[in-house]
């Protein structure tokens, strides 16, 4: 999805051939990234990769040193520091100040930030007076579970939404100048207003990392054997409960409103549920309890629809794939063996799923394909000796 | 994790070499699978393998016909129906009902069951004056998204969890048999006692599925660009909330003692996080809020303690596994040529994620090995021309 673009340099190409796109307000030739973690570094290794001069500053001089022999870039120089654009990649309960104090030690630059919260740094940078013509706002939605510059790859925002935040006072060559950073690195820009942001965010991010941690949290008092009973339904459910306290927390407290809204949302839902179990549990015959397994199925059938509406592959409508499942031994090359052969049946894989197995040298590959497929893909795979039940 | 098996019977030899395990009482000759949908077609499926007599009863005909059409078993016939073991294969809100007409039915069989709540059908069993010594609860964690007899496999159990929950009531070689049986499609038994095992599955199974379900549903009120942002998390976290309501409501339902008491303790810390971002959306400056910032956090330091108990392959310790992140085309047999190249280079894989790219026609692949063949497997494929960023 990408969003219409404001602004009435609307209609120029704004694509050179190659390198990094050079717009009507010339193309960017001195980026400063301040925050050298997992976002600032791999932004700045994406950029030096098209030849950007890119300089690195960090509260940190450790940090800062680290980035810079990892190839995102060079510290500043005070003879050479005049930066077209720059990008505060700090964490998200400092990213308001440094937006603000950017943009008054870099009079002719364009800020933008990376934080994952929008409304309340812009909301700090206002109220300090700043010049918001020449800040725009912007998120990457491009994090990984793991942090810090050594985390860093050039290629993390490929493919990525990275959603721009420009506000009513923001100059449409601002604009440009960042929507055309985010799409060098190869992000798919889209445009929203701070608060739909969030609220957006709220709901696809902060709340199913809450959730993820509200069950993972309860499986710290459970006995060894009821932990040994956890399958794939509660390994996918809790993957991201893994995520940084610190980090999380600065992201949900930046959030709050929008956060808390979804949640009572959710409490009220979880309050009814509970409601119908203990009409159920405690209840005379359990069949004699009116319209309580409707609020059940009612609560289940809900999450069916909403999940429904994810998006499928490459931002297209969600497509319902068919499941061919296959026994995999489990020795090295041995699942390469299988999609090669996947690859051989002319097949193209979309989805792959792998179950762990417990106690058993064998794994399950489900993979998913185009229902048209899947019969060519059973045959195949039997006819190479693949034990494949459907 | 094999639990320590009840009974006098505990030393002896319990496996012949192939096919179905031999016993002190003798072989399992005759099994009466009483539904047959996903699991009981399956186990159908599985014992027609060892060939086992297998007679099949569905209160629809036509889903009898259908699983003994796919090769799960014969249907019964009046003249050679006398089963060593009944499997009661129904939903979980008639199991209890049906265990019990069984025991009755056949006075010489051992009974037992596959539902996934175990406490509510033994208490409707006992109550209805069953003879529990020949009744032995069973529950294979082994779903999948999909049910029906069409959807069965004869190696749905390999190498999964199946629970067994005798009573002090159970004969020791009803136990023996209800095990050999779980044991011979590739389980891995354990036992607990029926209330120990809702408890668990409450925690493991069902709450996951709650949570799945409260975030998914909230995505049904969002605008496209919203939805449209959604990443791997959200797509985790919602995974299983594409489940069958009408089978989750039975499986809630008959679990609604365990299930409410960890919803409860859910809801307790869902209100204290709620609370905090109260207090942080709301107080004065958010930087004199004592101690909400300490509750957002150790909420998440929670999740994070609890999903490090989760096993990892093949029933071991969790391990932490080194990511290897690798771009691949969108094209039919590129993953496969990476994982033949991962294959090459002597690496195990030890499990995939692929992310789904919006808007690209590339992909990323995750590969987990261990952290001492990291470095090999990314010299390796960056010799082989890969993209790989460390």
């Amino acid at each position: 999805m990408t969003g219409t673009r404001p602004g009435a340099d609307a209609e120029g190409p704004d694509h050179a051939a190659g390198g990094v796109p050079t717009t009507s307000i010339g193309p960017i030739t001195q980026v400063r990234i301040v925050g050298t973690g997992l976002l600032g570094a791999s932004l700045g290794l994406a950029l030096r990769g098209h030849g950007v001069d890119v300089t690195l500053s960090d509260p940190s001089p450790t940090a800062a040193a680290l980035a810079r022999d990892l190839g995102a870039g060079r510290l500043v120089d005070p003879a050479d520091d005049d930066p077209d654009l720059v990008v505060v990649a700090a964490p998200p309960d400092v990213v308001g100040a440094v937006v603000l104090d950017e943009l008054r030690r870099y009079p002719r630059a364009v800020v933008t930030d990376v934080a994952s919260v929008k409304a309340a740094p812009l909301q700090h940078a206002r109220a300090g007076g700043a010049d918001l013509r020449r800040y725009v706002g912007g998120h990457p939605l491009a994090g990984r579970e793991r942090s810090g510059a050594v985390a860093a790859r050039a290629d993390l925002f490929t493919g990525r939404p990275w959603v721009l935040t420009p506000t009513r006072e923001s100059d449409p060559v601002a604009v440009r100048r960042v929507r055309d950073l985010a799409e060098s690195v190869g992000a798919v820009v889209s445009v929203m207003d701070a608060t739909e942001h969030d609220e957006a965010v709220a709901v696809v991010s902060h709340l199913p990392q809450v959730a993820a941690s509200l069950v993972a949290s309860r499986l710290r008092e459970l006995a060894e054997p009821a932990v040994a009973l956890a399958g794939q339904g509660v390994r996918d459910v809790t993957r991201i409960a893994a995520s940084d306290p610190v980090l999380w927390t600065q992201i949900l407290a930046g959030n709050a409103t929008a956060v808390r809204r979804v949640l009572r949302l959710a409490q009220e839902d979880l309050a009814e549920l509970v409601r119908s179990l203990d009409a159920l549990a405690d209840g005379p015959a359990a069949e004699d309890v009116v319209g309580a397994r409707g609020v059940v199925a009612t609560f289940v059938a809900r999450g069916n629809e909403g999940h429904a509406r994810i998006p499928g592959k490459h931002g297209t409508a969600p497509t319902t794939y068919a499941f061919v499942p296959v026994l995999v031994p489990d020795r090295p090359g041995e699942l390469a063996r299988l999609l090669a052969d996947v690859g051989a049946a002319g097949v193209n894989l979309e989805d792959l799923r792998l179950e762990h197995s417990q106690g058993q040298p064998v794994g399950l590959a489900e993979i998913a394909v185009l229902p048209a497929a899947a019969a060519t893909l059973v045959t195949a795979l039997r006819e190479r000796g693949w034990s494949v039940q459907t």
